[in-house]
């Protein structure tokens, strides 16, 4: 059971982080506040959102489970204006979602739990190299990627980080020095995806300030940005590309 | 004849309120100003446009009936910019229709009234609630309503309006207080309507800041808007939908 | 061989009068700037370009030619923003050409110029009037006849300049008079003309302050208009129809 405030922005960029993968997650509701993870019907791609209790105006939860429709969800938070407070409420003995905001109230069936796609586990993943970047700086490199590619190839030396693409006749390289970069942990790494993923992690890491990669050699990568200065968290993990040479 | 200046803007929203409901309509002069009236083809809606002789910034007309293409009238006008004086000059004798604002003249031809349907009668209505509330609240509740079912109901007790819409498993309650209404007379109404028509409405009465509902049990409701100030008014009547449960 | 900076605004407005005609065009390159010339497919239409040595910030050049895919360049220059200073090279020896802005490096391959479309020689014309006009004027017209028309007919006579389009009952007159225009040499020319290349022509025309049309009778119209306050400049050349009576 969940009965709380929240910042209609919140969390509508946390169920954004989400329906960029799937339709419906499952939100586990804990005291310490709300968490979904998720994987894509491909297998590619890896969602991971958390809302702390602080992220919260006010928290009211006990320990429980709930298939949520995050689509439909979204679809209602977009109408919410800029400043609104929302409360949510999930209840799970009477099977409903509520949802409330300057005079409209929402509710819908929860979904069973267990028809919704188990939650993956996290792998463990050793990723040498670290990149910190302005969101806008991560949008204009996919973007421009976008324009002549299906992938591109995400690449650090001792100095800078690349994202590249490579089309018929033509190539994009976008390239960030350490000084240019928020932070950088260098090493050698280089590892190739499908820019219609990062495309759809473009659209809710674009709300936050700053992205984290962090990144190995042909081996998954994990995006990471903040919810309002840290009250919440998204990790995506994003499966490579295979390059065929 | 008539031969008369009227800022762009307020004959643009006249127009557009009928455009909602049909392509043509008969242009009804005389010297207290403009009206027309008209049924949609399906006989649902009904629209009345009273533009007033003060609404005008110059106004010479003779008593006279001209059959006017609004839609063609409403392409052109979109193109005046805001503060635009328009001149209107409908001519029955030449048969033709002009209008002038900076450089521009579009001219095109009237149709004979008599191929155009019919004006209906107005049915004199008993609607017991009255609710006078924010244009924007009114936009707010139908676009919600939209998002889940093709029709919603409007619903009246002593204390409170609401605008409801059911989904096959979800359900939107948009509620106002007498507190939050701007004006309220109080009863038990309530009746279903198809929500293609109420969006068409939203687009010109989001013009204006209020809008006027009279409500009754399974009944036509009419609603009420001023352009600029009442020096024009804006009638819509509309048909119930049957419920069947 | 071309190795300049110049304003990604400017650049982007060059090629935009370029790709309104053809996809790809050839780069004369000479030490006193860059110019470009090429004829749609249908022999309609003519563009002349030319970004002289000043429009540049800094401009080191040899004499050359260089077949660019237009097309392309412009989709790049797009994700530029405002106030970005673009880097250009062009390099026929090694057969790219690339662009940099703000971390991006874009490069792709130049075209062999011989597969390109020869240059047109560009006809003498005697033109009678010549009307100097607010850019925003010219596309409130060109919209205007777009609504009733494919085609308008430009026309002077000794006090007026004149736009035209007219549909099957509809008819619509954009004049402006000597006192309206910027610049004004009268003269009885009358010339009908596509608006689909028309409204191609607005689009760059619109980034300019003001165009100057040179208009005859059944003939070709000359429309030009500056670039950055006549550091580059813009030359459409426009083959009338015939008019069918």
């Amino acid at each position: 059971m969940l009965d709380a405030l929240i910042s209609a922005e919140i969390l509508r960029t946390g169920v954004e982080s989400i329906i960029t993968l799937v339709p419906e997650s499952r939100f586990r509701i804990s005291e310490n506040g709300l968490t979904s993870r998720a994987v894509d019907p491909a297998n590619v791609a890896m969602v991971s959102l958390e809302l702390k209790k602080d992220a919260f105006d006010s928290f009211s939860a006990t320990e429980s489970e709930a298939g949520v429709d995050v689509s439909k969800l979204y679809e209602i938070l977009k109408m919410a204006k800029k400043g609104d407070t929302v409360e949510l409420l999930v209840d799970e003995d009477r099977g409903k979602l509520e949802i409330r905001f300057s005079g409209l109230k929402y509710s819908y069936n929860l979904i069973d739990p267990s028809a919704i796609r188990k939650e993956p586990k996290v792998p463990n993943l050793d990723l040498p190299a670290r990149i910190t970047m302005k969101s806008e700086d991560f949008k204009k490199a996919i973007m421009a990627g976008e324009k002549i590619s299906d992938h591109v190839v995400l690449r650090t030396d001792e100095d800078n980080f690349y994202i590249e693409a490579e089309g018929d006749t033509d190539r994009i390289v976008f390239s960030l020095s350490k000084a240019e970069l928020i932070d950088f942990t260098p090493s050698n790494a280089r590892s190739m995806f499908s820019i219609d993923y990062l495309k759809e992690f473009v659209k809710p890491i674009s709300r936050s300030e700053a992205v984290t990669i962090h990144l190995g050699t042909d081996y998954p990568a994990r995006f990471e940005f903040d919810i309002s200065g840290g009250k919440g968290k998204v990790e995506y993990l994003l499966a490579p590309r295979i390059e065929s040479e």
